[in-house]
């Protein structure tokens, strides 16, 4: 590995020689596409504008769902459309490129990688086998390659429009991605068009289809087309649901091929009109520099100090470069309905985004978050609810909550403007108050008929647990905008509703010397210890449930469980809007902290995924600050690091990178509500370069290993004895301080909220 | 209109005379598409083939359903795709040609008719202002136009890809198709192709996409394109979320200018194929002689006696025609999923056509009702649920019950084979078990969860009256095929919950004479007499409900009230699973011969909508089927006839014209039940030519308009004594002799089930 990162270093030196006028160090030189794409963080790591429609990158076999894996798997080739972090099922690896020498006889022309350079915004690849190198770089609507052939090879190019990532050979298997149809025309000596139609995948989402424009700027000499297994001479293959594609040969001498893609979600045309409007000239360089001054745009919101060490920098960079490369904008691509809303597709999923990544956004980029909420909205209107997830312009899955309402109320209480809150309501009403029925895996609050009757969802209904806490989360957002709108009864209605969770704790409950626990109650309002494993006429057998259970009968999908992906331990920590009630539940500050403690102790958390995001820094609720920050510094220090082993769980669109960054300054969001939780920073200093001018510094004075407490903190010089900083008190700019020293201090004994 | 027929009629003539090698009169000449074109019968009046995509029809302003409006209406154009019989909101109406003269700097060129011609596949007209004769035919997939200019006019033609029926200037309004998008591209000088992308109308379908590919057999010598009402020469103008079109112009020497126009719903690659592959010639008259062939294949199922009066043959076959013009087979060209099953649209609706028209297909065409079953159970099985309704590749609305239920307990009564009954049933408990939630508009059984609970839908949700009584229809239905499948325990479930509508009966409740009706329930149980008509803080106004009210609050829409499109008069009669049963809730045979008398003799009757179809017979069980016969004579002779306003309502896809042919066949279906009821015929003689080439003739002996009352009757030469026949006794083959007289006889005084 050693010598390949050397080699990546070295090429990123000598291109970024080239590209800015500057020699100096940028921010985007920071950005390691690498960091969490080993193991479970599942990153995409091919180049991307922020929020970028066109993803390209290299598809191995086996699919993976980012569509890379580390040499030295096989490539099949490198397709237009990715997404970045997920688990389940994947989706997209659409409109495969393949560059190859001989076998204008064959669709398929894989091959093996001889090296490897991934820098922000560029791939760089040698097959082993043929020898030619693949280099890319994209626009937000147009891939751009640079194809170098060995001088005394055949030069040949495959257009496939047939693949996709993880097909399955099982017909209608759970969230595979399935093959609908696909299309494909030579238009002319230097012009390929065609489509792929593509259903299923994670979400189960109806078809989409990706249209694609291709440009090259050598003339074939010779083209073929193919529909299955038979290749022909034909100029197009038209759709009659099978795979289709084109075979390209590029003259001899032609060592060099840069080739354009222009991808829509509309149509081929359109696909035509984004490739020539986004990429009007043949310059590779060009391509990805004015990719990389987009990001160092976006990048220069937050400042650190720049004598941060390399490492820390490479992975607060790459955190909030992770943050910022979904959603997708895919306003006027948008296929089903006109509208002059944006639009925004791949919210994947907003279960996993809405804690971290969301309010990251927002503190970047307000205008961006202004636009991904109105989005919502306008889905909402037109869909008839807002996504939890969606991809492929379906709604779906549903995990817990129906988050985009968390979302709606993280923009509000922060003072997003330009959004309608009267619509956005009433889409967050539609969530609490009508069921989605049989629709309950693509969006709505499942369970909900009992959720409004008995307070609680009772055992049997998928997720009973999860959802019922969520649930209780999400009507505490909607109670935040009611009353910020003025709508009493609506506030105080929701409010009492968000208790909800405290119907599913069961306070007598012990385990592991904690009391109290959310556990299983069926709709008779019975605990339930024993869970029914199955039955038959004669038999009922049974499992025991305990708050570290997490399985289900055998026919049961895991997903359909009582708690998803976390134990009862996990969710009955996991009370966003009501600590001090938790706290209180839990038999009160001293009892909590000890839970806490086991909680980590015995490793009952789980830092791969998204539920107990917020539980390390539940210490500050007890008036213990340090003991978040040395959760945090523990957490960060085991689990986190600029490797591609980097993330310790899927990166989910970016959620566990905000995660990482948000802490990395010293401050934590607690989603859909207005303030920030401050602890100890890992950056010495942090700028926030605010939309209107103004900047928020977070100062940690005398930072080091040794001196990781907060002693005592001044705002804009006066005392600030708080443990929470208020959003409206960040956005009018001003100086934190935190002076550190070696030993936990007296501050932060209150949130003061 | 007298002259306007005997042209037709002498043209008519002339046409067969060149198309049929005989001279014999054919069947297809019985058809006239005008029939049930005006008023309230919306009949699409173009060319189309049996079951047929493509249906090109001029379109008029203001736009109507079926796009068609008599003259002296202005004419649009001539669009594709369009739809028979409907009410409500319009949809299609889309790939709109118009030949015009001068006018190559503006995009629409409307027109007056100077005359027209309407035969079963040919559309003939010449505009009153240009000049030009417009002849259209059609195939399945590919329409076909011959323009005939004026010799010293310019020669031109404008292809819209941006019209639409229905469109509204209220944005987003209720039932109005909205546009979504469109492009177009000349692709040489005699082809151009694009799209149009349209959501909403009656369904409030999500976007479907109509595909076109246009070829001349004359080179066009100038080409224009717009976008917006920009006109340009430009040969393409790709999507934005405006109006595309072309303007094309012919060289002055040709007169005659032929048009194909090829569709699809994938892409204008695969309506290229579809066009060159339906129509692989230029033959206007080859064209339409196939279209008459499939079309007297079809009619010859059903032969009548040669001296059936010509009126009686016009109106017969012409409903044979109306029947089988929807649903529209688009295998092959569904871009959801891809699946060797057959796969139909526009179902529209299932709620019309379940009693009539299946049944009816079944008996023309038993492969063809197997086709249509199988995609509804495949739609299922990819979407989710069955349709009750379906257009544009989108399930919606649902007005009353589940009723793609009784489809499929049809088939399985009648043996229709090829079909997965396990599959279909899964697919009918769908609809039974899982609520469609925020979905109900669009599909499922809106209601379901107080259906279960209470045994009946309490007033407050939508069709709370008519939903409990056609669900529990459909309880029967499952109940059928779960019998069928040997489920004895589900079998019983849903023989019992089929019951319910009992429910909703008001046993006390008088009017004009009747005792007991469906009545507003709430969900505690109390009968309402007076119904919410809105409230605020202070006042809470009501209105009086009885049995004919057909009203709701202000501000509720009328799909929103407690009976669809009936009052509790008409639905208090329907219940065509338990006649006996509501005999005996109306006080036994006397007491419901009375309350027959009334229902019709007062007036609460209504004619021109579904829910009544069974009910002239319901005198059959009560031993007196020649009531029946005067009620179906009655209304047959003042309601229907063989003019344009010879429908006395919507014709909806062939469920009006299809209660009309069984009507005069002297059989009549109780929809997925396994039986017809006899009746005295309007027909002499029918033979239905089955399947397996066996022929089931019904003869009535001495049949006039005095004799019209059957005295005897016998099957294959036995007496045959009841009032029924059951469908296994039809497709055995055999005689059904009824001898008539003047005066009602003693036959037939017990249904024999």
């Amino acid at each position: 590995m050693k010598l390949q990162k050397l080699m990546g270093i070295a090429f990123g030196l000598c291109l970024s020689g080239t590209l800015y006028a500057s020699a100096q160090t940028q921010l985007t030189d920071y950005v390691d596409p690498r960091i969490g794409s080993e193991g479970l963080g599942r990153v995409f790591i091919g180049p991307s504008c922020p929020y970028g429609m066109v993803k390209p990158s290299p598809d191995c076999t086996p699919s993976p769902n980012s569509g890379w894996l580390p040499m030295p798997e096989r490539v099949d080739g490198f397709s237009q459309v990715h997404v970045s972090g997920t688990g389940g099922g994947p989706k997209y690896g659409n409109i495969l490129v393949t560059p190859f020498c001989n076998g204008m006889d064959q669709t398929q022309h894989l091959d093996y990688r001889a090296y490897e350079n991934i820098r922000l915004g560029y791939y760089d690849t040698r097959f082993k086998q043929s020898g030619i190198r693949t280099e890319i770089t994209t626009t937000e609507r147009a891939s751009f390659y640079r194809f170098t052939y060995p001088a005394d090879s055949l030069k040949s190019l495959a257009i496939d429009a047939g693949f996709f990532l993880g097909e399955s050979p099982v017909p209608d298997a759970r969230e595979a991605q399935q093959f609908v149809g696909s299309e494909i025309e030579i238009l002319s000596d230097h012009e390929v068009s065609g489509y792929t139609r593509i259903r299923g995948g994670w979400n189960n989402g109806r078809a989409y289809t990706v249209y694609f424009y291709a440009e090259t700027d050598k003339p074939f000499v010779q083209s073929r087309t193919w529909k299955g297994s038979d290749i022909t001479d034909e100029r197009s293959q038209f759709d009659s649901y099978e795979k289709t594609g084109a075979l390209l040969r590029f003259a001899e001498g032609d060592s060099v091929v840069q080739l354009k893609i222009g991808i829509s979600f509309l149509s081929s045309q359109r696909a035509k009109h984004n490739a020539r409007t986004y990429i009007p000239h043949w310059s590779f360089e060009k391509v990805h520099n004015d990719l990389l001054v987009q990001w160092e745009k976006l990048f220069k919101a937050i400042e650190i100090a720049p004598d941060t060490p390399e490492t820390q920098k490479r992975m607060f960079y790459t955190a909030l470069y992770h943050t910022m490369i979904m959603p997708v904008d895919r306003t006027g691509e948008n296929p089903l309905w006109n509208d002059p809303e944006p639009y925004y597709d791949d919210y994947y999923a907003i279960w996993d985004t809405y804690r971290t990544s969301t309010p990251l956004i927002t503190l970047i980029d307000p205008q961006r978050e202004t636009d991904i909420v109105r989005s919502l909205i306008t889905i909402y209107k037109r869909d008839g609810y807002m996504p939890d997830a969606r991809s492929g312009n379906a709604n779906g899955r549903t995990q817990g909550g129906s988050n985009a309402e968390i979302v709606i109320a993280d923009a509000f209480v922060k003072g997003l403007k330009g959004i309608d809150y009267e619509l956005a309501l009433k889409a967050m009403l539609q969530d609490a108050t009508v069921p989605p029925g049989g629709n309950q895996e693509a969006e709505g609050r499942g369970g909900l008929v009992p959720y409004l009757e008995l307070g609680y969802i009772p055992y049997g209904i998928p997720r009973a647990g999860n959802r019922t806490v969520e649930y209780a989360y999400c009507d505490y957002a909607i109670a935040l905008v009611a009353k910020g709108l003025g709508k009493e009864d609506l506030y105080r209605h929701y409010l009492k509703q968000s208790e909800n969770w405290k119907n599913l704790w069961r306070s007598d409950y012990e385990h592991e010397g904690a009391k109290g626990f959310i556990m299983p109650r069926d709709k008779e309002g019975n605990w339930l210890d024993q869970i029914p494993f199955g039955s038959s006429k004669v038999q009922k057998p049974t499992y025991t449930y305990t708050p570290v259970t997490f399985e289900g009968p055998w026919y049961t999908p895991w997903w359909d469980m009582f708690f998803y992906e976390a134990s009862s331990w996990e969710y009955s920590l996991s009370i966003p809007h009501d600590v001090p009630g938790l706290i209180a539940q839990c038999g009160g500050k001293e009892k909590f902290e000890e839970r806490l403690d086991i909680f980590f102790d015995k490793g009952f958390y789980n830092v791969n995924n998204e539920p107990s995001f917020l539980t390390p820094c539940l210490y500050h609720w007890i008036g213990k600050p340090w003991r978040s920050d040395d959760r945090i510094r523990e957490i960060i220090t085991t689990h986190f690091n600029d490797s591609p082993m980097g993330l310790p769980g899927n990166d989910d669109s970016g959620a566990m990178s905000s995660w990482l960054a948000f802490h990395m300054t010293g401050l934590y969001p607690n989603a859909g509500q207005d303030y920030y939780l401050i602890h100890a920073p890992m950056l010495k200093e942090t700028t926030f370069h605010l939309e209107d001018g103004k900047d928020f510094t977070i100062r940690a004075e005398r930072l080091s290993d040794e001196n990781r407490y907060i002693q005592s903190a001044t705002l804009n010089g006066k005392d600030y004895p708080y443990s929470a900083l208020r959003h409206k008190d960040l956005v009018a700019g001003g100086e934190l301080v935190l002076k550190m020293g070696n030993k936990p201090g007296k501050w932060g004994t209150e949130l003061g909220l």
